[in-house]
């Protein structure tokens, strides 16, 4: 029996979001249905409303930082029951056969994996993602949330977490380890609070020294100004890791000056448009640039343990099913800190 | 007692090299005395010898890709004596006492190492390379060269061959890996054959096929033209390691696009001009654009051991003292298969 429930829709392309509902699939006997608490609200939301990365499917729900409780499970789902705390990140299905999906890196699923909304299902039907009150899900791409993290607080960390959790534990952040990270939005916050809690030296590269207090209280030992041409004299050669989380065109050879040696600055962030570099730049210091794309599954379930234990949530504005339009102009114009998260039990109050 | 040798000099920028003769110091308890055999030809002498790179000190003798033998060691040296089979590469000292020398990346020295020629040493000398019938080193940055390989062959082992032999060893070349090398010059060919001899499958991306026969000879298992359009479809997706040795102006994010998800792109060819990528063929397979340069004193001697092992030596074209100037316009136009190597006896002859 298939469920009504209700949902925060894009129109057409650009459109303003509007309340409406939509239906989600009768359980198969692998699926969770979620009842959902909170979704937060992440930049390539809005990127795909408005169709900024290409031709996107209309109408389209949002929406891939969701979190909530199981409120019924298929025939044969022995991994959740009833009432369990749980979250689903950026992917509801994938081949599962792969080389990448056996590796536990679903997000390079030689089939392509299929995204929570704005993506087609291998039953052919369109996904709809977290703006909405219920969710089916496959329960291999269903995550457990510990106790002692409040479900708003996590809902973020089913993208922006493990975007970041993911390149910061590949390449190595820890104690004894410098570690940038270049802008302090809702990827930044993040990366700051889970490489201060894997113990590495952070140090924030900001634009500005606007929200210096805040990446202080987040965790960070250091705050610089990028616009300050001096930052990157006095940090040349410092850092083992520059995390970059923002999307704009940076110049890469300076901020590759602020590297160690053999050290790498991973791109989580990117501009549309190329970047360009001078190879001795990554030559002279044995240096890389790397990119790096949330996560799988398993990796996603061990960010969510890792921020349980350390007490890490997202820092959240959580607004209603009516603030959507507005919360997109903020999240457009860097008005928020740092995660816009929609209580969803006021969608169709 | 200071020591004249002939050698051979590039009296001023751009200069033909002419026969001359210079003085070597007097050895200090920790140096070497080597009798030169042989001395490679590598593409950077020219680049200096013609300050493409920036100003460089004239006279200039060139050579960093030296082997010989032990003349005479000084009073304190205890790790070679004379007899010995040596090789020198492109540095002579550094300050031994940074974070990066005790790593054993000499090449990375905080307060720069000293080149084997177009340098100037701690004591405020000039140095002059391996274009020359003696050598004074210290003993620390002198290699062993095993037996079993030829010293002629072996000269380039000293920059070419750690060059390539660094970033392959860092970046997991081996048994089920595939390597894919840019450019079947005198970097590549050494790439090819320390990677096969390594375990991995190796395949050349060279701009046509008329080395192709060289390149399968070498070890390569796969030969493929850049020039050819289909080259990038037919092997997208395919390589661990990507190794470019050329110094063109490469379509960075084609090459991207042969890598597998979490390979890996290495530079040690460059090109003088910026080059252009877009983040997100970084991002899109979390991979990694990287730089390598030489490599430190433990690791050339790792690689002259592997060598011998393999029986791994250069290819090589010798030529005498008066063939060096016509040698530079060869490497110039790419015409040398693979490496030239002065036969230093014939210097003053």
């Amino acid at each position: 029996m298939s469920t009504i429930t209700n949902a925060i829709a894009v129109p057409s392309p650009g459109a303003p979001l509007e309340q409406t509902t939509i239906t989600r699939r009768d359980l198969r006997p692998n699926d969770v249905l979620i009842d959902i608490a909170y979704a937060g609200i992440c930049h390539s939301d809005i990127h795909q409303a408005r169709e900024d990365w290409g031709t996107a499917i209309f109408p389209m729900v949002p929406g891939h930082e969701i979190a909530g409780t199981v409120a019924a499970v298929g025939s044969e789902v022995t991994k959740y029951k009833v009432g369990d705390r749980v979250g689903v990140g950026c992917m509801v299905d994938s081949c599962g056969e792969c080389e990448y999906c056996q590796a536990g890196t679903e997000q390079f699923c030689v089939k392509g994996n299929v995204q929570t909304y704005n993506g087609v299902g291998f039953d052919g039907e369109n996904t709809y993602g977290g703006y909405s009150q219920q969710v089916v899900v496959k329960d291999s791409f269903v995550c457990g949330i510990p106790e002692g993290i409040g479900l708003d607080v996590a809902a973020p960390l089913l993208c922006a977490g493990i975007t970041t959790y993911s390149p910061l534990r590949q390449w190595g952040a820890g104690p004894g380890k410098k570690v940038a990270v270049v802008g302090l939005g809702g990827l930044g916050h993040m990366a700051v609070k889970i490489a201060a809690a894997m113990g590495a030296e952070v140090t924030v590269l900001s634009q500005s020294l606007k929200k210096q207090e805040d990446g202080l209280k987040l965790g960070a030992k250091d705050y610089y100004a990028t616009s300050d041409e001096s930052t990157f004299q006095t940090l040349a050669g410092r850092f083992d890791l520059i995390l970059n989380t923002v999307s704009a065109d940076l110049p890469v050879d300076s901020y590759l000056s602020l590297l160690r040696v053999g050290g790498a600055m991973v791109n989580v962030g990117a501009p549309g448009t190329p970047l360009s570099y001078n190879a001795f730049s990554l030559i002279a210091g044995n240096k890389s640039l790397a990119g790096s794309m949330i996560g799988g599954i398993a990796e996603t379930q061990e960010m969510l343990d890792f921020c349980a234990e350390h007490g890490i949530g997202a820092e959240i504005e959580t607004i209603s099913a009516d603030q959507v339009n507005e919360a997109y102009e903020r999240v457009t114009g860097s008005d928020v800190r740092y995660r816009f998260v929609i209580d969803t039990a006021t969608i169709g109050a």
